[in-house]
């Protein structure tokens, strides 16, 4: 995938959402919002659809900085992590922030994307190295 | 702006916010997050920053066949618009989705892109041509 990243993990999706909650915060990100997306299709189209939840990731200090340099940013936040059922597996995505913000064309945002990638890379790595519950049934 | 597209409106702040979402709804999107940047950088940082409002938006209909076409896409979503306080001027503006989706390389995204971007479009026609509200101030 050419704008994110995708890791499997052992837990279950319930387990992941709030796994990915935790070490987002450990890497200073609020998560400033979570759409359930199999809910919100429900309910508004009554479509059926996987377990997929979109976190909408924000570091304060980088998004500050990001957006004193560019006005209309917020058209590109927050970043996100998606967490889903996929194939019968837990699977957790994280927005690749170099492919997002490069179609703003302002290269003063290239800096703060590393930043953003490394932390969201940890929380990946965090979670596809992350051992299944105990007592849940393993492979 | 190449990833987006902008206008002034004769609302004030808060009243553009309002006739945003209202608009919004009127084309089929629901507004399925609601970030007050001024305020979430000021709890978290204690930073000051101008009337700064994210509206995540998202049809549905649109976001249904999207997501069936491209298992990774909600770290795209929601489709963004911006209402914000800027050189004393309310200002409203909503991404370009081509462009956003343009970063998935899936040409199976670009007819629900231009269907996005005429609706977001007219949005940004109808707050532009906004008249102020009566008792406002006129120039």
């Amino acid at each position: 995938m050419n704008y994110g990243k995708v890791v499997t993990t052992a837990l279950g999706y319930e387990d992941a959402v709030e796994r990915a909650k935790a070490l987002l915060r450990d890497e200073g990100f609020g998560v400033l919002c979570e759409i359930d997306v199999a809910k919100t299709l429900y309910e508004k189209i009554g479509a059926e659809f996987r377990p997929y939840r979109i976190l909408g990731a924000c570091n304060p200090h980088l998004a500050h900085q990001a957006l004193e340099r560019e006005a209309q940013l917020g058209l590109l936040l927050p970043c996100n992590v998606v967490v889903q059922e996929l194939s019968g597996t837990t699977t957790v995505s994280a927005i690749d922030a170099r492919a997002l913000l490069s179609v703003v064309g302002n290269d003063a945002m290239m800096s703060v994307a590393d930043d953003v990638n490394e932390r969201l890379g940890r929380v990946l790595d965090r979670l596809h190295r992350e051992a299944a519950p105990l007592g849940a049934a393993r492979p």
